[in-house]
């Protein structure tokens, strides 16, 4: 494996942190909320640490496991094209893509929808983009809020603004939850492909391209095969078909993670004392190009916020490999090996042929 | 009772609306939503109506109880007072209290935080008010989401803004689930004093005193006896253990009511073919007298917006109010008969005293 050192961490003054989103001070926030939030787990928390993409509470003997995002940037993006019948599954994958992570089967959502203005259409379209993506998981739409804050939310036009986010329930046996803790050295990683942007970095994506690089909403470029605009708002993927056929199919399954806000970095969340090397990654899909060339983004951060193509990771014994692409295969999944893990306190992730390696939340150049 | 009719309903140009809330509209879209909503049920889904606080979902026998709401405008007080400690109590609240209404006993909660800029003390502070909620509802806090939006959220200064909401889960037996269905012709109304405004009509309450009225946020009043910023960011009361002592107390508990944005027209919403005649309220606590004076809000309008004085509301059998009176009264909480349900198809809402009759959305004056 590679142990090359950083050379730098991630600059202070990032292109991800001038597009307003300050990962660090996010992180450092986070770390002041949770003591607080710890002091109000008792015995039937099941998972200890907020480090997983859910977490599971026995609830009569039943792990009932919960996770809640939101659609973020993405939804300034719908605004910009006028089309809001797609990001209700954004709101969904969001949700039930963590769910699964965990090992449980999601069963039902709330959403909830922030409006400057309340618009009767725009509210139907969030809803069948919401009913959709819960059609794509399997679950129900089981309740929601929709709050007029016409002071607290805005959009691109006055009067166009919304958040959506959303929560997700579902459930796994307590002894089956899928924690990751062991992962061990010479596991395997396999990708699935991601449909795009997916949810995460779209602040980025349209700082680089429609301020920086100054082209409209409807600029078509020939690598994307349509607008910039349906390029970046083309629903994220939702992998509970996939991820529960690899629960069911394959024996030592280890782990799966959700490839979202932090990239690759979404792997060394679990404290299992293995690294990753990332030597197998297919091409970045060309919208990810776009961004790096146009917003002069460097390597190491753009593979700190994006999916770079891959949207979910399943972690298998080296026996299971086989078995896994095949299961994913056969369910029409683009999905390929992408490497291995390999003994490294430091849980660093290696991206050698990108001369990457990551650690905590950003990737830095080796040499 | 008084069999009145409306001699005029809510006008389209209310105060409220007026205010930037249009809850019309939003009933209008909410119309439009539900049929894409209701396309993605099964029969897991045990309240097949969305008129309920909280749905219920069988999840392997077991009920599982999930609600999902937020602060509201309350945010922006909290940042024209300067104090975040407390507005994470009111999102525990709000979530809670429509939890147990379908008599569910809260178990774990997920947060969702939508920030113009991280500030690490505010994130701080309104964890110290989620674990103090938690605390008080007797639950966990297993997850969140802070989600960084300078594009989407704004706040009364710039970089103050923040938005609050959450998702609670919780469990009640799939045969005990209080529907409200066998409400009936003389059943008894008990009221639950509220603690003031809670987390409903800020917007209103905003316009009313720091717009239309020009105080500050500082302005003390005689009859609040504390100033204008500290008794509208007073945390929703948290009626949880009130509402399972009554759950395990009293035989003939026939529905319990959150008195949320609707103010006493929360009460009709399960379509029960019987009305309400609230006769024997309370006089409502000063902060709403001084809406309606400085804002010339209409009563008709009060009493649709707010809580009133009255933040939750069980009805019994008529034999059974002095015990639940009684189990109330224990545990110290300020309680009384407001009022009885009486024969009506239409579901009305009577308030004699005041001269109204409340249907659907709004009260209306009669005559």
């Amino acid at each position: 494996m590679t142990s090359s050192e950083p050379t730098a961490t991630a600059s202070q003054d990032s292109a991800y942190r001038r597009s307003g989103v300050d990962t660090e001070g996010a992180d450092r926030a986070l770390h002041r909320m949770l003591p607080h939030v710890r002091a109000t787990w008792d015995d039937k928390v099941a998972l200890q640490t907020l480090n997983h993409f859910a977490n599971v509470v026995d609830i009569g003997g039943i792990g009932i496991a919960i996770a809640t995002d939101g659609v973020g940037s993405k939804a300034l993006v719908a605004q910009l094209v006028g089309r809001y019948d797609t990001i209700g599954i954004d709101c969904v994958a969001m949700n039930v893509n963590d769910l699964v992570c965990v090992g449980a089967r999601p069963v039902s959502m709330v959403d909830y929808i922030a409006l400057e203005c309340t618009d009767a259409a725009v509210l139907e379209a969030l809803a069948v983009g919401l009913a959709e993506g819960a059609r794509r998981a399997g679950i129900s739409l089981v309740g929601g809020e929709t709050a007029q804050l016409p002071d607290i939310i805005k959009g691109v036009r006055p009067g166009l603004g919304f958040d959506l986010a959303g929560t997700a329930i579902g459930q796994v046996a307590l002894d089956q939850v899928l924690t990751g803790a062991d992962i061990a050295d010479g596991d395997v990683v396999i990708g699935l492909a991601s449909s795009g942007i997916h949810s995460n970095g779209l602040s980025l994506a349209r700082r680089a391209l429609l301020d920086r690089g100054g082209f409209g909403i409807d600029q078509r470029f020939d690598e994307l095969g349509c607008s910039l605009g349906n390029e970046l708002l083309r629903p994220t993927e939702i992998y509970v078909g996939d991820a529960l056929a690899l629960i069911d199919g394959v024996a030592a399954l280890r782990s799966l993670f959700h490839i979202t806000g932090d990239g690759f970095l979404n792997l060394n969340r679990l404290g299992t004392g293995v690294g990753y090397v990332l030597d197998r990654l297919p091409a970045a899909p060309p919208i990810f190009g776009l961004i790096q060339t146009h917003g002069a983004v460097p390597a190491a951060e753009m593979y700190s916020v994006f999916n770079m193509g891959i949207g979910f990771c399943a972690v298998v014994g080296p026996d299971d490999a086989e078995r896994a692409l095949s299961i994913l295969k056969a369910r029409g999944r683009v999905a390929q090996v992408i490497g291995h893990m390999e003994a490294d306190a430091e849980e660093r992730v290696h991206l050698p042929a990108q001369r990457l390696v990551g650690q905590g939340k950003a990737f830095a150049a080796t040499e």
